[in-house]
């Protein structure tokens, strides 16, 4: 099994109000390229610091490295599009950085980096691929590329109050900027994330497509991105059997529907609770429903659920933030 | 512990004669990187074949793998300077492919990735690095390096007879193109492989100058360009402790006097004498004096040594060997 991080960015991100997965926008700008980081190594090494909401709250990336930890998975990064250099070891596959989901054009790169990364699913070496994404402003292109493609699905957010209609004001000013309309792109995934999606969309379903025509079992870890990327598939005619694993945050919130979406995409949904609670300094804006999901958490639980180790992956959570958050002289000073 | 794989090129590889880490100048282009995704997953990825000697000798990276799985050590490519693209992910130091050495100016991202490399070097979360190369043609440039620092010492090949001769002439016409007489860039690494070396060289002492400043241990794993790496290190003024570990093969050469030019800088040589013999038809070449080293052999070897582990290496070494190479059908089909 190998999980495979795609990380990248999108101007979407820097529309105010849409996302907390950085301390301020400057912050969140290195929130990808920081994620791969404690993914790879446990630390920062390049990023300047370890990405936190502007409450506090951490990445969901110490969580899904703790799991790496304890169960012990192989990880690879994809550049998905990377706006800041990272440290971490990158898979490249052509992808830039996506521009503002409101301009006509903002992902050129769309359908080069889709192409490349379906020969990465297809010929990397595993019989089981776990797909994790990292991108601010993410559920927002998610949204995007759901109604470019006609989806009638809803997106969560890593705002404790999702701002769902700024989101919709959002992609109905992509729709009209690129000249589409909802359902333009059915069956054309490349145009979707092209005209309306983000690099990391386009290279977690090449990953996934790729990976299935080779006959691989394939897990989308995350929440409606990760639906986005379901439909991404079926859209491109995959008609392989595709789990989608996320955490009891995004799957309790009523208004996304997460598992009737995901089987109307024909996928498996699988929902982990992290049993986080105040208790824990680090953890507690996740009862209070920030941040939710990312960085492949809810696939990466749901391992350490299969093999008994939720506590253990708890456990190295709470020590890995003491260690890389909670000391505030940590990761800037190397 | 973490082996930090350098993979680089230089066009001095395709003068004729200089190297065997390929089946031929073509297939000699895509040594890096397959070497990386050996290293990296077991089995090419996204390059055409796993690297043979044009006498079907199969690239140290099988060896340095299986060691890998073994003992279980961590690996991180850098890309310093690949001239074909990888499946593997890598860290970017922004080297880009060095040109022939006989050229004035062949390799100007030198500095930079130096600089870049020492970075990595500096914040790699592992107390111990062993660093490793990947550069077909790379003693030729590692002989550059030496003369320009004003070192005197001799390099090994990867053919069984050394084209000792011609590397001397093809660095004095490189001399003579870059205005320069040996021991003209003494103490001026970064100009040292700007002029004379690889981008590979200029990572690796990047790396190890950072990593000795941050304390960590180093150990450079390979032969003859790996004693260049020592040479830059110390030409930086890093007075750090140093290991070299490399392979009987090299070690055995007396025109190389690799014991003696390691204790002259200031670096202390481990020797692992790999045992193979022809009684496995992968690795009869390299009792020929074949490959000799590369990819970190030595130093993967040594560890496996330290473990207990080398018989196991060697079987697990074998058995790779016969999925990837022996079996015509692998490495191109998927």
């Amino acid at each position: 099994m190998r999980l495979v991080l795609a990380a990248g960015s999108t101007e979407t991100a820097r529309i105010e109000g849409l996302s907390a997965a950085g301390a301020d926008p400057e912050a969140m700008a290195y929130t990808p390229s920081a994620d791969a980081e404690v993914l790879a190594y446990g630390d920062v090494v390049r990023a300047p610091s370890v990405p936190v909401s502007p409450t506090g709250t951490p990445t969901p990336a110490i969580v899904t490295r703790a799991a790496q930890e304890v169960v012990g998975f192989d990880v690879t990064v994809v550049d998905a599009g990377l706006a800041e250099p990272t440290g971490a070891p990158t898979v490249s596959v052509g992808a830039r950085p996506g521009e503002d989901v409101r301009e006509a054009d903002p992902v050129p790169t769309a359908p080069g980096a889709f192409l490349a990364a379906r020969g990465v699913g297809r010929s990397l070496p595993d019989d089981h691929l776990v797909l994790a994404e990292t991108i601010p402003g993410g559920t927002t292109t998610a949204l995007g590329v759901l109604r470019a493609l006609g989806e009638d699905a809803a997106v969560s957010s890593s705002l404790p109050t999702n701002p769902i209609e700024r989101k919709r004001e959002v992609v109905s000013e992509g729709l009209a900027a690129s000249g589409l309309e909802a359902g333009d792109c059915e069956n054309d995934p490349r145009e979707a994330t092209r005209r309306m999606g983000d690099p990391v969309l386009a290279t977690l379903a090449g990953v996934a497509t790729g990976a299935l025509a080779a006959g691989k079992r394939v897990t989308l870890a995350g929440g409606t991105q990760q639906l986005a990327v379901a439909a991404l598939a079926r859209h491109d005619g995959a008609t392989g059997p595709l789990d989608v694993a996320t955490t009891s945050y995004v799957a309790d919130d009523d208004a996304v529907a997460f598992r009737e979406t995901a089987r109307r995409l024909d996928c498996e949904p699988t929902v982990t609770d992290p049993q986080f609670d105040r208790a824990h300094v680090g953890f507690g804006g996740y009862v209070d429903g920030e941040a939710k999901e990312g960085v492949g958490m809810g696939g990466a639980l749901a391992l350490a659920n299969a093999t008994g180790d939720l506590g253990a992956v708890r456990d190295r959570a709470g020590e890995l933030y003491d260690r890389l958050v909670g000391d505030a002289t940590a990761g800037g000073e190397s």
